[in-house]
């Protein structure tokens, strides 16, 4: 682990665009449209940050490459079909995403719902086949993604985000709503690098669970505030969509400078919750700055 | 395995009602609308097709009833999440299904976006859970149950049928579209009752597929002439609508009577790929049977 942050991420990055490329269905394949969708939103963008957190708490637990390249690119997955799905007309209608047309705009409205279904589908078959994790280790994983992506994780957080607009919510349900709609992935994201390497031991657990809700809110904190400050330009989506749907969000309830201070102060528990595991958390460490310190 | 036929049916759609009551979140738990869709469109309704083979194809090979029900509700949940987004405008635009309002009918389309993500990643939390299969297997059945699901099934399926409205399809093209529209899970459905009990041994796997190969396609060919030849009322579902679609179907290529011929031979056809399990293939030709006489 002596290589910088910046070319660690840069490198496992990579990788998982190369895993991704690998383990998407081949455009060439029937049905092209389909395939050739699943690439066109899952290739070439975005900052990967899930597939970073599944390899960084990986490297913690001594995973191994091909276990590590199936539980980022499943993520990964899980995370695009729900942009897709997101950015549809009956959802928030979104026309940009990573810079690029959103898939129903650069398709059509039949092959973005598609496009998501086959991407969660895709996204177990690829950890499924997992083959040097031990069997009952990679149960444990598959049903962790499935509870993370299921009511309980990012759809009933989207379920609450859709039934909070123009509600006056408190703190507590805001956060309540990121913890699952974006904070139930990114926990997965954590445990599954660890699972990919070894069991976790409870204390482990513990850790890895207070880490994993601070790095959450945190990002959700920092969306918050870029979408208040930053241009569409520099985010790659449209920029201001909160307040002009007017969906509750921490800069709404708390204000600019606050929902700042709340953002370092998470990234100060994020951590302080990593200290059990000493110097061989630098990656998580870093990766807890680069949420917080993130321009788009 | 003394009880007939139509007894021993309702017995297993009894169980799988409980169970998919059981393995959906109680409507009581946030958020309530999600929670009460799903189950909305989930139970109470429907013929059970896929869980009656995962119990037939069970009773075969002696898989226990714990594991049996995960495996029924997880295709289920599968299945019907399809529909819910197949239901929805930007697909097929229906307002019936099983007698009763649409999802995006009763709630909303958002609402019904989000009940078949929910769903579908509910199938596989639900399957992961079943603990008294050995892990190795219940791996190759999550691994099973993806790839159905994905876009070298049933997603895929989907697409294709999409590409083809106003296309005049060769028998080939059509029947290629149905293997992954709906044969893909039928044949999970009847793998996932065998390796619910043991290993499937390759002579037998060669049966099963053909076996589930016939009864997939005549599954569909009866769709059509159902869809040809029945009311709504009886359907549970819009009458005609194909025709109406402009989509291609069995009838549309090959004619009414031909297509009721084409029926009965493809369930000669399962009956005779069952002929090396003998008498203890009863319930899986019975089903044959059922799928090729039903009248809706």
């Amino acid at each position: 682990m002596t290589a910088n942050f910046n070319d660690w991420m840069k490198d496992v990055q990579a990788q998982v665009e190369d895993a991704l490329d690998r383990f998407l269905p081949a455009s060439s394949q029937v049905p092209h449209k389909l395939h050739e969708a699943m690439r066109y939103t899952t290739l070439g963008g975005g900052k990967r940050v899930r597939p970073l957190l599944v390899y960084a708490s990986g490297a913690l637990f001594n995973a191994e490459p091909k276990a590590l390249a199936r539980a980022a690119a499943a993520v990964e997955m899980i995370h695009a079909y729900s942009l897709v799905h997101d950015d549809m007309p009956c959802m928030d209608d979104d026309e940009l995403r990573r810079g690029k047309p959103t898939v129903h705009v650069a398709y059509d409205e039949a092959t973005a719902l598609l496009v998501g279904d086959a991407l969660q589908a895709q996204a177990f078959a690829v950890l499924a086949e997992a083959v040097t994790v031990p069997p009952v280790r990679l149960v444990a994983m598959l049903h962790l993604l499935a509870q993370a992506a299921g009511s309980g994780g990012m759809c009933g957080g989207q379920a609450i985000d859709l039934d909070s607009v123009g509600v006056a919510l408190t703190l507590e349900h805001l956060e309540h709503m990121h913890q699952l709609k974006t904070g139930a992935l990114l926990r997965a994201s954590v445990l599954l690098g660890a699972l990919a390497g070894r069991d976790i031991e409870p204390h482990e657990l513990t850790a890895l669970a207070a880490y994993s809700k601070a790095v959450g809110l945190a990002f959700q904190v920092v969306d918050d505030v870029l979408d208040a400050t930053a241009d569409s330009a520099t985010l790659g989506k449209t920029a201001g969509k909160d307040a002009a749907d007017n969906k509750p969000t921490y800069v709404s309830i708390l204000g600019l400078e606050p929902s700042r201070e709340l953002a370092e102060k998470l990234r100060r528990d994020a951590h302080e919750a990593l200290a059990p595991f000493g110097e061989q958390a630098l990656r998580l460490r870093e990766l807890a700055d680069l949420i917080v310190q993130r321009k788009a």
